[in-house]
């Protein structure tokens, strides 16, 4: 399909092309259209149906869209936004260098104009900014029919029209009917009667992740959006909830990997801005390595009599790392699925401790009889070595106790985070690995001066 | 809320009780439930509305379930399941014990009963196994009055009825219709006219985790599912998608934290059954760790000589597995968001090895300095090594190097694994920190080696 396309730009078979791509998706012809090169793209673009073109140039990066926009006359440009719906308007103009976004604003109309201005102040992780204005409402004294006439009258230009908002006259929300609640009641049913009035909302200023939840929870199409004195002002799809969904995630699994979230996908983020994600993390854990660095100094002298016990650090700060990280990430996404709480804690850490020790005591018994087996009497890695088994007793103490302590750190640091108000993604596998490894030597010289009475 | 409920439980206020619940959200009077005492359950459970009653048993988990099913009149049972959705149906029976479900099937009738057999027998990642098989299936030379009388007449029993599916009449799929379609065009026109036949679908045996990627794709309410033949079987509605994607995403961070993939919540997985998900890849994480334990053994008396070079083995070996793990975690979240395919590894392996060097620079650098001014001379650490300067040089090649070279097998990996049909999340941090722990060490000792001329 897409060589076909191509092929028919190359040789300017415009009649025929514009058949072909009248048939094909929104989403596929955006796709398509990253292939084309730049030259062609504004003539390809304009034998597009208008609605399709609207619809396609939604789906189009902000690069794209960019390059679309400097090419359009005035004209063109009005024809394209008209078609919009008020968030995907707020979405691009949003991405835009202030100059295009200003050629943009200056093309819509002054009702339009304030409507964007005022949809862009709000913050970008909220509610309101990824609402759209464009929704069906009734008035609770309509019958059915009275409904569906306000349907077909407005629905052309709303997102969606399934779910219906019933208001009052200063737009305070009363309770909302669904097309189907519309469909399966009699024509003439008023409104006041067949309307769900146990509305599940958000307010323009709540966390749009939260929205998200409100999704997920409540099986939602859309949700209505409030201001503080509690008027009806937008209305969130579940489209754009799942887009929200899919970047928190994204989100949350870039903050576990100590990389500071970007905005936008791998090849469109430059080199230098990828950068700048990675390193301040990277510098933190650097530099608090060295503390880890510091115990070792400070055992060095012994370290150098029982040489034998260098080897195994990495196999211990290791295990440590890992044994931790499974119990950080694991509590991570319970508390952002909403199954942990902080008043979960103890039950957290009881739950933890016990698998822990199951955990703990098979990694002990399989390393203990490895280093005995293999390397004590196979490989007689231990030749010569007078403490031999009192070391690998040390060993598999350590490695034994670094475990559960691990889990315990692991487990309890991120319900800790999420109570003073810091994101617990932050509390993932590298900060606890570098915690771990500090406490495991700690533990790991312990014992070695217990034992070996170093 | 809740604790009004719960007091009137005690009290046994049961009327009151009625008009409270009935106001309630099924998904938060499910949540409520769960701290409602077992003996208490059945009797507030018979009290709902039939129609209200068997969402909230939709939303319950599994334990709950059982424990109604148990105290249900066979009745009382068929009252419930006649309620519910196909899919939800076979949900709850897939969950229960044999001898449970087994009595489920024998309260639904034969025609049903087969139904639920044959979506019971779908493989358990499979489109077929989340889909729903009550849908409107209408004909294409319907007109749009006799469409809204169709699905007046069986909307009430579908799980949406705002996408229709027109079939011929062997049950193929010739188009979709929806009902803003519906709404928007004249009574008397005809479906044929009006459907698109531009239908994107999937088949019962593909990949669920595929399906939900279409609704990703293309903002659908719902996607048909057909059989090998081409027929209609069923849908999937987007509230089941969001479930899909919500769970796969669990699976992928559990994956990349070196855990096996568990089913269901943190507090519903047993100790022994977190143990089971846990100790698999700790324990060959911990093998492989003896490798790298292998490498410092190797060079252990040439340590002791300049032990000064033990204290750096942790900031090196953190170092590298964190920068590693930075880009594995990137790429494979580009890998499941579609971003990256295989034939981009040398885009990907370019954009990787310059934000590399810019990482690695800047590490070295900030690290060097940190030595000179803090180490050597503020704390002098370094008092009576004669190689002071040498070392400080090994340490900060070392990282340099380990640095870009975990950037390269981070990015690489699980775009290999990908390749060769594993899952890419699997080549996420605790592997690539093995790796790289024993790379970072060759480093070390090889420039320590050279340079302090052991």
């Amino acid at each position: 399909m897409e060589e076909k396309i191509l092929e028919l730009i190359e040789q300017k078979k415009f009649g025929e092309l514009k058949n072909l791509l009248s048939d094909i998706n929104p989403a596929d012809l955006a796709q398509i259209f990253e292939e084309v090169e730049e030259k062609d793209l504004p003539v390809i673009f304009r034998i597009l149906p208008k609605e399709l073109a609207a619809e396609v140039f939604v789906e189009m990066d902000s690069d794209m869209q960019q390059l679309l926009i400097e090419a359009f006359s005035d004209k063109e440009l009005r024809e394209v936004m008209d078609e919009l719906f008020m968030d995907d308007t707020v979405d691009i103009i949003d991405e835009m260098p202030a100059t295009v976004a200003k050629r943009i604003l200056r093309q819509t109309d002054a009702a339009k104009r304030r409507m964007i201005n005022q949809l862009l102040a709000y913050p970008d992780d909220s509610a309101g900014s990824i609402m759209t204005t464009e929704y069906i409402d009734l008035k609770k004294d309509m019958t059915v029919d009275e409904a569906f006439d306000r349907i077909r009258q407005i629905g052309f230009d709303t997102e969606t029209i399934y779910m219906c908002y019933v208001t009052d006259r200063s737009r305070r929300l009363l309770g909302i009917v669904s097309v189907k609640d519309l469909l399966l009641n009699p024509k003439s049913a008023v409104l006041s009667k067949i309307m769900d009035e146990n509305v599940i909302f958000v307010n323009t200023h709540d966390d749009r992740e939260e929205v998200a939840v409100q999704f997920e929870k409540y099986d939602l199409l859309a949700i209505p959006v409030v201001d503080k004195e509690d008027r009806l002002v937008g209305i969130v799809t579940v489209d754009d909830a799942i887009d929200v969904m899919k970047e928190e995630v994204t989100e949350d699994i870039e903050k576990m990997a100590a990389i500071l979230p970007s905005e936008h996908s791998y090849f469109k983020t430059g080199v230098f801005e990828t950068v700048k994600a990675r390193i301040p993390w990277l510098m933190l854990l650097m530099i608090s390595a060295t503390f880890t660095g510091a115990i070792i100094s400070g055992f060095e002298e012994k370290l150098t009599l029982f040489s034998g016990l260098i080897a195994f650090i990495p196999m211990l700060m290791d295990t440590g790392g890992n044994s931790g990280s499974q119990a950080s990430v694991t509590v991570i996404r319970s508390i952002s699925l909403g199954d942990i709480e902080f008043g979960d804690i103890f039950r957290v850490l009881w739950k933890e401790i016990r698998v822990a020790f199951c955990c703990s005591l098979a990694l002990a018994v399989v390393n203990t009889a490895k280093l005995i087996l293999v390397d004590y009497l196979l490989l007689k890695t231990f030749n010569g070595d007078t403490h031999a088994f009192a070391e690998i007793v040390v060993v598999c103490l350590t490695l034994f106790c670094t475990v559960i302590v691990a889990k315990i750190v692991g487990c309890s640091l991120p319900i800790l985070a999420k109570k003073l108000g810091f994101d617990p993604a932050v509390m993932a596998s590298p900060l606890i690995t570098t915690i771990v490894d500090a406490i495991s030597l700690m533990i790991y010289f312990g014992f070695a001066s217990l034992i070996l009475s170093v």
